[in-house]
């Protein structure tokens, strides 16, 4: 064993735990949409996660890494690594390509799950499928390789350590434009001009996917390093904690004042968005600046969920105002306190011009990739559920079961399921 | 500090948070369980996990860690180590004997909670402890010693990587012999010949274990390199993710195309049966390889459900698809696609028979020593559940009280629960 | 790269991936206590726990950390490290500050959480937030200072390697000073002197939270070595879980035998008395005595559990039970089985002597200072909820909803809530 080889060794078990806990994320995503979402809809959310998470992935493997990560083809598209084949030379880590794959799939799986969120409780499944494979394969791999994969928005020096831009406000303006192609839900805002809530379903299993996303952000963010000996992951693990707690604190202290209620959906949200808006900058800021972009995050979180609200555009867990809105000042934040380059420690504007440019581009992208997305799925299938769907529920809908219930009974199978030279359906489900 | 204590120091934090990875996995495997079974039995499933962790590890360390570990004796049987104490000079390990006891007892805990799955909702909590010492005393050590321990069939060259035979295959069959045993629940099949189904109470919450059991799993491959230096750790841990994405993804699509409904207890069993079935070969096969393992183990735990509903077995979980089919076609899979060795890559027959073999004795082992075991139970105390206590369910029967329910009031404790000089029975839960 | 910078990322990853564990236990123990109350009041108990997360970080990052760890004056406070500034020559570690404050911050959240469940119910929101501010920036980081700050508790050779002293006795009697002070909750305690009981109102979800505490208790314990080079990291894990399965198993085969049935919260809070117990002592005893030490607090915890029942003390979740008794034996039971000065290993009474001292005083301390610090909070806004607030629950009074329902139905949002130059107050819960 050499020096080297011992590192090779940590830095590749520091990214393999890290992409595992960005995995456990994903399940923290599920149950957080879930318990903010309709009863009726709890399944449909966790099985287009499992879309993200399969799918997605394979998606990923074929298409997208070698998209994102492959050489270099004019600043614009990578040309090689499609399943991990081809010259990768372009990659210099301490880590395997495979390790490196792996990180960068659980990376993948967080940006689709954030458009889930937006269109919960009105998308065919089939057309989510469809939108999932568009967007691992091909929207966030370009717009991944501009910026992280040696792209021309790399070229040009844009700071975006976790993917505050790439992956957070690329995804949130995905949301937007989709949640802006299907419309609300029915019900949602009604002809007297006034907006409605759903009460969320079940706030504490939505905590508990509040809790296992602020847990993986370690993983998220110092995972971010891809190597263990890199100096800057206390920093980065501090500047996370702070901003998250930040965002959670104002948010807590502000609705307890304006409504005299602490909400606890703002407080869960408003701890996200200051855990995206520093996905950015943690290894670029101080501490103190660390707490003013989370708190700022949690004040634009709220700011930008009541201008939804007056749009009247319907998005069920706020992917929007967490995810795009924190995401692009998180992005900005960098070109302002970065402490080497920051328009705030005498770096001038240079930076926060390229980070600017950076965020508007990929938020173009994004929003503009998914509109005619959607629009083209639009004419392979039904892209928004149907009244009745949306009415039932999609869970009965799309997966004909319900989320729970306490019948001490069985249920007679239907018959035809059970042939006995067929491939079955799973286990005590079927109706 | 040198070269190698530092290699040590790594060493071990790896397998330490590995293993408690793994350990969170039992918390994944009882969610999942008590989400997939009738609400009127879930604190009971929830129990019996409890009774693995604390009983199961409390004599794994006193018998069963010798017998698996301990200095060979005729390739049968081990014989220091009991309590960690004589002679171990057979482990060379860089970890501790200490670590790499964690490791193993995280690992006893899977196997018996994969049993647990397929008797639950009948069994005799009495009759499940006493199986709880037999499982993590006897049975599974001396088939772990066999195969891991310097046993014959690890001298025949057995590749068992992280337990597709040696924890899912055996633990699989053992719950085959439980549940035939045991018998269905009451209901379950009716006497025109139909099956009926039990809806799952929870799928939320079952897809929280799920989620733990996916994150977990990374732990539980990656981490039997029990050395971070391992340069196949970033290998493993890409096939085990797409091995898991294929199991689910086809579970996904093969459900929605056949029954116009993608299924969600399929896609969560799809998922775990591709990560079962890559636990044996997640080493030694190629990421494609490890895709079509998945995908195969899916296709496999659907017919295998379809299978026990014909000949009328009832597993309420799908132990026995997910554990038994998919690990027994992981272990034969080694075989076929090991790179070095396998069928497919030129190595002939030798290996694929060497895996052939370990998976035959080790399904054996499992299955006659479970059906031996609780007939032997069955002499001391009642194994079934009465058919009053599996009618008002086992939360009740056996732990006097129910998962959930949302009452305001204040119960009056029973008197005699209360003596002054008697040691309470907890809180807030006697009736 | 050199050795030592090697070692130094090591170290680093190994104390970012503990800290990121505990805080995770923090989710788990808002889960537990969520599952073990009255559903009326699990939102609220989430909403404390985002306080402890949120307003508790900063408030430790401001003032608590430089209290406890800044160079020392006179053994009493620390006198530097505010907002991690100043002269902290003091600390010597390998890894960063930022890394050391990210460990010691997650610690500091686990005190006051410990805290939050002995006031469940029935406590004044704004009352519990001064009461944060006033643990994680004074009392707690005070106790911490005195005994691992370089304070005269470990002048006087005070061992307690990760805290059943400093957080589980400190925490757990500040936390029945609380339930004295804030009194029982209505209808707990009735006239003709029985006790009654709420019936925890979700095991499954308190379930989730246990195995996440358990999960989380190795970073707790093995990540207090600060060092992946610590060669005790291995001994520490095992002493961990044998005392938690010997906690758990005692309590499990106790009230299987004493009432017929095994008590799904007892064995929960048996794992976690085991957990806590060990606390202290998980480096320096051996793995006998760690059996011995989880039993014996399992046993204490059920005992002590009937004696608040008898004093009628309302503790709704055991926080005394399982932190103050279970910590306070941990901390003694080191002056016995230490293997380096142990009483029953020949090192006489001196170490003895010094936990109990070292015991008492952080017990007096909390319990004191918590007395006070709520009578004083008391003169600035009521600490005990209304009668009407505890009668409609805490959820609506504090929170304005509910914490689960099956509604399928939209609510008309108040207008007030949404003028348009208003910041928001979060995303589908306003009613």
């Amino acid at each position: 064993m050499t020096l080297e080889s011992l590192g090779g060794g940590v830095d590749t078990i520091w990214v393999v735990l890290s992409a595992a806990m960005i995995l456990l994320m994903e399940g923290g995503f599920a149950l957080l949409e879930a318990g903010f979402v309709r009863y009726k809809n709890s399944v449909n959310i966790i099985m287009k996660v499992f879309a993200d998470i399969t799918i997605g992935t394979l998606i990923f493997y074929i298409f997208g890494f070698g998209l994102m990560y492959g050489k270099d083809a004019g600043g614009l598209v990578g040309t090689s690594g499609f399943m991990l084949g081809g010259d990768l030379s372009n990659l210099h880590f301490t880590i395997s390509v495979d390790t490196f794959w792996l990180f960068q799939a659980a990376f993948t799986i967080a940006v689709i799950s954030i458009v889930s969120g937006a269109v919960a409780e009105r998308i065919n499944f089939r057309a989510y499928l469809l939108y999932v494979i568009f967007m691992t394969g091909l929207i966030y791999p370009l717009g991944g390789h501009w910026a992280w994969g040696g792209g021309w928005l790399s070229q040009l020096g844009l700071q975006d350590f976790a993917g505050s831009a790439v992956i957070h406000a690329l995804g949130g303006f995905s949301a937007l434009a989709a949640a802006i192609v299907i419309g609300p839900r029915k019900g949602k805002f009604n002809q007297a001009g006034n907006s409605t809530v759903a009460l969320p379903s079940n706030l504490p299993l939505a905590s508990v996917g509040a809790f296992l996303l602020w847990f993986g952000w370690f993983g998220f963010n110092a995972g971010s390093t891809l190597s263990a000996a890199d100096a800057r992951i206390g920093h980065i693990a501090i500047t996370t904690m702070l901003s998250a707690a930040a965002g959670g604190g104002i948010t807590l202290i502000y609705t307890l004042f304006r409504y005299q209620r602490s909400d606890a959906p703002s407080v869960i949200n408003g701890s996200l968005a200051g855990l995206v808006g520093i996905t950015a900058g943690c290894a670029f800021v101080s501490d103190g600046a660390a707490i003013l972009i989370g708190a700022v995050s949690g004040l634009l979180m709220m700011a930008a969920t009541n201008w939804l609200e007056a749009r009247r555009i319907d998005d069920p867990v706020g992917a929007f105002p967490v995810h795009a809105v924190s995401g692009a000042w998180g992005t900005v934040a960098v070109g302002l306190f970065a402490t080497d380059g920051g328009l705030l420690y005498g770096g001038g504007w240079h930076q926060l011009g390229v980070q600017i440019l950076g965020l508007v581009t990929l938020a173009a992208w994004g929003f503009a990739t998914t509109w005619c997305g959607l629009k083209l799925i639009g004419k392979l299938v039904q892209v928004r559920s149907s009244e009745e769907e949306e009415e039932i529920g999609l869970d009965i809908s799309y997966h004909g079961m319900i989320a729970a219930h306490r019948s001490a009974e069985f249920i007679e199978l239907e018959d035809h399921y059970l042939a006995e030279d067929d491939i079955g359906s799973g286990n005590n489900s079927r109706r």
